[in-house]
């Protein structure tokens, strides 16, 4: 538990030293505060989804974080192109299915997206993992009895079929590999309360991933730095409004024992 | 008015416990202040403009908010398809004719948006409802002797033609229905100094009609909770960028007892 | 230079007083803290980028601006149409080359956007203004032995070939005409910290163009004003989400004295 800590501090520092870059195809309403996160723990952000430029960019980039939130069907050809070029460069990738299970357009093209290149973390919440678990196989349905497990059955599914980590978001936040899940309690019940700290969950795994070329660790790593982030901002904040100013300021300043003296993980 | 104020602290309350989904197809300017607004006053939001998925996403809405502030030819496409489908769902629509009489393109674009679906609330400041009102009519200007009087007129025109209540914003609030006109005089003049805030009162109104299916009431509601939030934000701001953070904070943290006591409502 | 504070001071309270309408045709990052700062300094945004309205808006604007932060075809063909309209109308243009040199694209855009009608600033940093010269040019890259000193060269060379007076941003901020040259050294460590501060840059110098014909003064007026937000917000900041919020309460709040106290320039 302490080695754990004292290594997602250390691939925090490896995160300032170097500051990844970091090529995100997302959504509209997320792109500044996304690039506001990663620039607040030291990586470089970088959003393009010109299907002329993407190849180009994701050659020079440490990360490729794909996000479906407002998607459209030019913006999906770019988010293949690039993800084709990534897979060529080995550049890892992280892919966001915001809002799979609301329609089946964004169900399908999660899919879609899994299916033609392999995607080293996929981070959601329980019903955006179940949804694209479910929809791309034939089973009827998941039998757990609460959605936590039915998403822990969906996220090794999803493991098992493309070979990518899981990271489900939530109360809890739950990271699953082959072999190996992890349990991260940290965080606070404000952060649903503003929008788009999911996606900064999946572009902060991009950051991660541009240092620590294990997916598990990376995507650990970086549910444990937003989950304190979170924590420290709550403690000082009056409303979301607030919390969201003191949020991006933890990423900032964020300290070894900050981590060491918060991290809630079970392994 | 004590009875008004009680009735939008219960839709507030209500928003707070049954968080409608609001479906908004709007600019890319304001699409993470309104979702954070939604998400601050208990409300889901969601942004979705693909033609692909608009009318799934509008089936499972609480209300569609149609905000013409960025257009294009694609999104107006999509703005059809869900007003259609809203139309189809009995899903209440709130439209923002953002900068209507600056450009024909947008006046026309509003025109067109109105005629095809009946629209429940129509949001916007003086001279966006004025220019509509004209362009769409045979009428040789407006000859009120004040902007607000002829934004009034206007308004009435509006409501005489395509049947929706019409909230105009500005220093003094108006809304008119039918047979009722409501003033509020909430508000703050550091409110036209954050870029969006019109772009949020149209976004609240569609909360309002998520949980109160009476238009005239929803913007009401809106308008005395956006008020109320922007003059408390006001009092604790050294200018606008601390304004936009406390009027989240204030969204989130709103009384009973604020609004009871701060309410400036004439019916 | 006390001459230049007092020019700045008082284009800075014209700005307050005529509130100039700028057209932004901008990336999706930073429509909204574009939007915000613009009005934070009592200028009139706004954001508009469809082909069928770009010339009716920039005909009613007093600065046009052009940044290339996220691109597109569609959104390329708008910024052309907008800039042939900017020509005839004798309205001043800036031009951002967010990212030129990162990738073609983007290099070329900004060459081709550059030729085809008169840009009166460019403003970037170093390697993107470094990154437009060379390619455009037939010269066998720059000799110079720094990075500053090979982006003053290479804005000469800008200068030369299109007219435009050249900002380049940076640790000290380079200004460059035909007969001048001008540095600022004002600002804070932490600007770069968040997110689309250069375009924020980019979108003042339209603002005081809305007031001040002179393209040098513009641009010195607006790299002042920049600096010394950046930092007194800095004095004030924990870190850059507290920075965001203070930088703009300052843009509103700034005094006379704060320029005449804070200004470094050397002409």
């Amino acid at each position: 538990m302490k080695m754990t800590a004292q290594s997602a501090w250390s691939d925090l520092l490896a995160i300032r030293e170097q500051a990844p870059l970091v090529h995100n195809i997302t959504n509209y309403v997320v792109m500044n505060t996304t690039a506001n996160a990663l620039l607040a723990i030291g990586a470089s952000p970088v959003m393009a989804h010109a299907e002329e430029e993407v190849a180009d960019m994701v050659s020079i980039a440490k990360a490729l974080v794909v996000n479906i939130g407002t998607l459209s069907k030019e913006w999906i050809q770019s988010m293949q192109k690039a993800m084709r070029q990534a897979k060529n460069c080995g550049v890892p990738i992280v892919l966001d299915p915001v809002g799979a299970g609301a329609t089946s357009y964004r169900t399908n093209t999660s899919i879609k997206l899994l299916s033609m290149s392999p995607v080293t973390i996929i981070r959601g919440n329980a019903s955006e993992i179940i949804a694209i678990a479910q929809n791309g196989s034939n089973t009827k349905g998941v039998d757990s009895t609460s959605e936590s497990d039915s998403a822990v059955d969906a996220a090794r599914e999803l493991n098992g079929r493309y070979g990518s980590v899981v990271c489900i978001t939530g109360e809890t936040d739950i990271i699953v590999s082959r072999d190996k899940t992890a349990k991260i309690m940290n965080g606070d019940a404000m952060m649903p309360r503003v929008t788009g700290l999911g996606c900064t969950a999946s572009a902060l795994c991009g950051a991660f991933l541009g240092v620590n070329a294990s997916a598990f660790a990376a995507a650990i790593d970086a549910m444990v730095v937003m989950g304190i982030a979170g924590e420290m901002a709550a403690e000082q904040a009056k409303g979301p409004g607030s919390f969201q100013m003191h949020f991006l300021d933890m990423l900032y300043t964020m300290t070894e024992a900050d981590i060491l003296n918060r991290m809630k993980l079970v392994l």
